[in-house]
């Protein structure tokens, strides 16, 4: 497959490592054509890892992975334009977080999310949320959690979340793993969870983490 | 001990008899003194089961469980009034749930929470904020759900928590099984889970589930 992935922090760096190491082709996406952390991504990862602006690797690509801040998500996917992402399935790992008033503030919330943003303002992407409720390095790694713990899906489309769900797979979850929570309005859930992470960041001090949900049957 | 549980939902009822089945004192409290759901109650329990206004049931006790919904909690602890809750270990359950705009809402949430509401209006109450990421039946009865799942503890007194954290233990939760997330404020983190907590719901069927925690040592 050929993915788009927007973002050069290190959700995006380390999403398209491990893309590329699975055998896709990747293009980190940034604002500016020469941006020095993608371009050091691109000659460190090497096979099918190349660079460019959000919109030359959206449009380069067959399904988007955003992986920049929840905050700025709706700016970057802007600087693509729907005519990029009409059609593909859109990978939302984001959470709008940011530092404010002495702690981390969550916004939007309740309300609305991040994911609902993305779906209202492109609303032919099939816009998928997950992998928001882990660190990077468990999301294509997560034999570092030892365990059975999972991850959620939403979304509209059930077609995008399949291939989703597929994507993960190839990263270690197994399906069994990945709960379906229902349609995008339920990334709401899934962002309103972070703060229980940042507490559980805290407390543990690493964040090799994450969640079983155990239940009676 | 003689507990105060403010509430005769389901969730009161239910806390106030597995007290009164452990050998505690209990005195359910409620808006009027004639209240048939606690009547009927104290007559089904026996024991030291009472019933009283929710000022009769704080003022009697040594501790109490706030186990009316998080929306109307303000309303019946001033009913009560400080000199009822001063110095005591005030247990909050609730969770700030309505049904709105065709769907649950949670509100306040993410810039304040019941939890901090409460400490904030009585001061001098030692306000633990816990089990209200589990259904009731959970809440006393943790082997309803299989495996190795955990509640939440915050509250500004470390006290307060330990002497909660027993309480717990009596309940069936082992102290390991028990995570202190930190002050008053992360009652935010906790009360931001009941959207998860629905989604999972309507998915299972029913109520008996939780989240246990996997972390990498």
């Amino acid at each position: 497959m050929r993915y788009a992935v927007l973002g050069t922090g290190e959700v995006g760096r380390t999403l398209g490592g491990k893309l590329v190491e699975l055998g896709h082709e990747v293009v980190l996406g940034s604002r500016s054509r020469d941006n020095p952390a993608a371009a050091e991504w691109a000659r460190r990862v090497g096979g099918g890892a190349r660079t460019g602006t959000f919109a030359e690797a959206a449009g380069a690509s067959e399904a988007v992975v955003n992986a920049v801040g929840g905050r700025v998500a709706l700016s970057a996917l802007g600087s693509v334009g729907a005519a990029g992402l009409d059609g593909k399935v859109l990978i939302d790992v984001s959470n709008p977080l940011a530092f404010e008033d002495g702690g981390v503030r969550l916004s939007p919330a309740e309300s609305d999310s991040v994911g609902e943003q993305i779906q209202r303002a492109f609303p032919n992407a099939l816009v998928v949320k997950t992998l928001n409720t882990v660190n990077c390095r468990v999301m294509v790694d997560p034999a570092r959690v030892p365990g059975e713990h999972v991850l959620f899906v939403c979304g509209e489309d059930t077609g995008a979340k399949e291939q989703v769900t597929t994507l993960l797979g190839e990263f270690g979850w197994p399906a069994e793993r990945v709960l379906d929570l229902g349609g995008i309005r339920e990334a709401r859930a899934v962002e309103m969870m972070l703060p229980l992470w940042l507490d559980l960041f805290r407390r543990f001090g690493h964040p090799d983490f994450n969640l079983e949900v155990r239940r009676a049957r």
